[in-house]
């Protein structure tokens, strides 16, 4: 049952060759564009007379290290919640994060730090590029279940380069403040991953309703996901910014605001709960809309109660839309967002970006004093006046979901080319179709009761 | 039959109002006093000349963040060896520590950091909060399973100030050390949580016996929470610390003790367990015990043996404890201790204590040299003899176990306030009162088995 | 069933006497050598005039905790995969790591930090700790579920030793640049567990055949261990080189070999797998050969490039070796092999090691200009050539696999000693052998079914 749509859909041929396709590519263009930069290159770095401390490595790697967490742990097991879908969660996102990082590294190169010809690389640019795989990864979870790696791949591919073209927009042409990407990487990510999903809608997939839902341990397994990324979301956001007041501001902010996300998120929740019980789809998900919220703003003067009231604004609204607004997302609007990444990106992301326009707006020389220069460059410079800088702002996150939507529009279609072989209605959410599953050889037997009963097959 | 106690007791829309209630009232508080500080506000940090990387942010967050990991990850998990609360022992570490970290950055900024009538909040805000989110979370162990979210809304809301105000006075009173606190954490919360389980005795308790144990998995989840514990303990004693050697030798005398205690438990079990096998409870529990006793005296020129011998010692007593004295603290003293707290964090904390008092009083200008200043400000002042100091830290021993009982006596009759509506002494240690459990309707028609066989049901 | 073999081979008193030895002994020599040093006495570190912010501390303990989560997250969950044997795997990690961190201390504070008679500790000595730690945990992994916990502290005892030997002669004597541990740590500590291996052939292993494989949770846990080590090997590698360029510059490279190495992986799993399906048992564990491949060349002028091609190589080699060598280990070379580290560390160190041959060979003045002092130091003082470094290098892999071949066989024959009592052919990857089960009285009547069906007992 788990092998006709395989052999007949995609050939065992596709995912090798396409992974060496894009890993030989992918080595090439470095070969002939990435260089060391001049603080991970021997004979650059030494040239300066400055002592090894002040090597920029101490002051980004720690932060790096919790973002390459929460892609790779935060992510995927966050998906993981998935009855018949671990492997699938946790190993896919393994493989595009780790082509996204190197595919990004090249593309954010060219238009970020693209020298004589070169590419330099350093910490930042595994920042960066570990930023736009977490993209790609909220697109993956508007249609984890319902695609195969080979399409996944070939999203990616996409992606990556709309990421970049994006980000280059409005980081610099527009000069719009998104250090922790409400706007660049969780509204992108979402909404390309949401019209992606729209073009790709399965009329039939409640043929493999029974398998979308959880089961008791999948869900602990999901919460490891949920927890790492709450946990680290303060270095997420904080990660690229200015050194000094700046990054310590927006870890601080960032704190806040997810401890406001949660209690809003658990209120809503057992407010809405079927006798007031607990849900933990929204425990998982709605308490991490605090960090995207801030995620335009925590580098600001938001104040530590902005940060509160923005939490729990974020955590609440995104309760209250996996409850009551992603079913007519998939009745109305023909969008199967199997992670509901709507109401934990799309909503939280929209909302930072607007956030971003007022704190934008209300920026003062009082309140920022010397410090206006590392935040709003543009506005100490006198180049324009906050209420200017916060209209840019605001066009950004328009031409952002400009591209968001195209871009998933795009990918939609040629994630629909027949020789790629999406899994069958009946077959989504269900690992066996592309690993081997443990235990399926015992019970091959009673073949269609597999289905039904994973956990006690495992 | 998990309805009707959650129907009767505890009406729905009491964890939604109470939830809006206190963050709507920390948010207030938030405006009116939280300020940033001068490391985190863009005009006060740009006044100083100094450079960016001299914010304390760089010396502080890794730590920060591992102590974060701790509270949610390592407490989370650490409880979720229960086989059929694995929803309320991570989700409700989450919304209390979530919740405590808000509170204890008012309560403590209200005793440590006011300045010209508001808190200044940095790094050392959140360090200091969570480790107070950590002396609620013991105290939840000593009751996991027999409340509801209400009600550990409440002792949280009650605790977090005496802790707060206990630390004041060991502190800034009786100018104590207790960086890693072993008597403001560990002695508190486990103090805390045992008086308040004693208030809130069940004589009829066994009725929820078959779902007290572990299962297989419930137990590897378990162990993620004991292995990051472990891992971080040298970041959560070395902390808060003054920089440089202080924060350098604390955790390695940590690092030593946990590899003793470690060693200890292990001979511990094997010896005392059935057929000379080992134990999970006592290897998921008492091998922590080497970081608990050290959190005094980790800061101090404890040498690395004595860091070992100390570790050694905690293991043991803790294994014994949980072997031996967890039934006593039943039987004899009523006290339902469902994590075995006292065996953590009680006994290990006041050993830790009297270790703090032993390592005060040998403390020499000879062995601490010009850094005696750092360590003992006032002994290198003149104004107190080794002697001296040493009373003091026994004295805050004692205030400490004072505080913890009277705080406990005084939550558990908070808690037995009849609208609180805690779980009935059949529905103890389950999901389904408080959460939507996965596959629950599938088997609707077997409730009363459930209970007995929750991984199959899963 | 589970107890004959116990009560037999193993008489109830031997692990908990072998821990209080070891601990014991371990202690006294602590007593007797081990001493802080200069950055963490507080009498010697405040000697300097250095700002207290220059603590090695804070250039070294992030990369600590980052190994520090590998060896005890990695290795335990990664080898947590077997159905049956979670708690040995996460537990016994737990107690070889704890007491061969200790031990190390010794042993390479003898041959590395020994100054007027006295070991002289730091962040520095617990990092190498953990590196030796690590090798302890590759070589248990070859020999993973067929043996007991005394057998494995006994390995540990002696492995430590010949670890701390085989590092002295490749860093002090022959002047090997091996940061990462290729050789030192990859490729010994996988040969000496192969050979070990070997020695304790068990013809009649069959009889646990079907205790062999995984679940499907726990191929779930295996993939925290997975990531988790992926995702922090960049900082196991540049742990503990030079800071500045070369810290940096090493974890860069093995950041984009272990994401080349994952897409190979990916490429060849699907590429041999049965059906085009992926396997869970080349995911967890080729995927991270890209960063045993650059253990050695990490902190050199790899290039990027360099760093994908080594990486993307590892991967497919390690994959292929999981297919297709790992039969005929068993069948042909008596080598029964739990883990596969022969595929995953043992040919991947060899590369790596041959890998650092090639790159020291090409190292010109040029490509490092003033940096070449700090990558080597020898060939900038004119003492070496490029190529004479080069033969060093080459020799040290063969000084590498000459101590672990015989130190394996010398382990081998020590753990057969009949006293150790080795569990029974059929009760090999067995949990109960050496823990207490949950679940496992209620089915007790059913023994023999257990095997077969360890989730449902559960």
């Amino acid at each position: 049952m788990a092998r006709s749509p395989r052999r007949a859909g995609a050939p065992r041929l596709q995912l090798p060759l396409l992974c060496l396709l894009l890993q030989g590519a992918t080595a090439i263009l470095f070969a002939v564009f990435v260089r060391y930069n001049h603080e991970t290159d021997a004979a650059l770095w030494h040239w300066g007379n400055h002592s090894n401390s002040d090597n920029e490595f101490y002051f980004r790697y720690p932060s790096f290290q919790d973002v390459h967490v929460m892609v790779f742990v935060g992510f995927g097991f966050l998906m993981a919640f998935l009855q018949r879908y671990g492997f699938g969660s946790v190993g896919f996102t393994f493989l595009l994060a780790a082509f996204a990082l190197q595919w990004s590294t090249l593309i954010q190169g060219f238009f970020h730090s693209l020298h004589g010809g070169y590419i330099h690389v350093s910490v930042n640019s595994m920042i960066n590029a570990d930023f736009c795989a977490g993209a790609v990864l909220i697109s993956f979870g508007a249609i984890l279940g319902k695609t195969g790696p080979a399409q996944l791949l070939l999203m990616t591919l996409l992606e990556v380069v709309l990421f970049g073209i994006n980000e280059f927009v409005l980081l610099n042409l527009l000069r719009v403040k998104d250090a922790g990407g409400s706007m660049t990487i969780h509204t992108f990510g979402a909404y390309f991953g949401l019209v992606l999903s729209r073009v790709l809608y399965r009329p039939q997939l409640e043929k493999s309703k029974h398998r979308q839902g959880s089961v008791y341990h999948s869900d602990l397994f999901a919460m490891i996901g949920t927890i790492f990324l709450w946990i680290f979301w303060p270095s997420f956001n904080s990660a690229p910014t200015t050194l000094g007041d700046g990054q310590h501001r927006t870890a601080l902010n960032t704190y806040y605001s997810l401890s406001a996300s949660t209690l809003g998120t658990f209120a809503m929740s057992a407010l809405v709960g079927e006798r007031g019980r607990l849900d933990m789809v929204h425990i998982q998900n709605a308490a991490l809309a605090g960090g995207v919220v801030v995620g335009t703003a925590g580098e600001m003067m938001l104040t530590p109660f902005g940060a509160l009231t923005a939490g729990f604004l974020a955590g609440t609204v995104s309760t209250l839309g996996y409850k009551f607004f992603t079913p007519i997302l998939e009745a109305k609007f023909k969008v199967q967002d199997t992670c509901g990444v709507h109401n934990l990106h799309g909503i939280p992301g929209v909302l930072g970006a607007l956030l971003g326009v007022l704190v934008v707006g209300l920026a003062t020389h009082e309140a920022y004093g010397e410090g206006l220069g590392s935040v709003f460059p543009l506005i100490a410079k006198g180049q324009r006046t906050a209420m200017s800088q916060a209209m840019y702002q605001l066009f950004g996150l328009f031409v952002t979901l400009m591209f968001a939507s195209v871009g998933g529009a795009l990918g939609g279609l040629l994630l629909k080319l027949p020789c790629l072989g999406s899994p069958a209605d009946c077959q989504c959410y269900e690992d066996q179709v592309y690993w081997e599953v443990p235990g399926e050889h015992e019970d091959a037997a009673q073949g269609p009761l597999k289905a039904e009963e994973p956990d006690t097959q495992a």
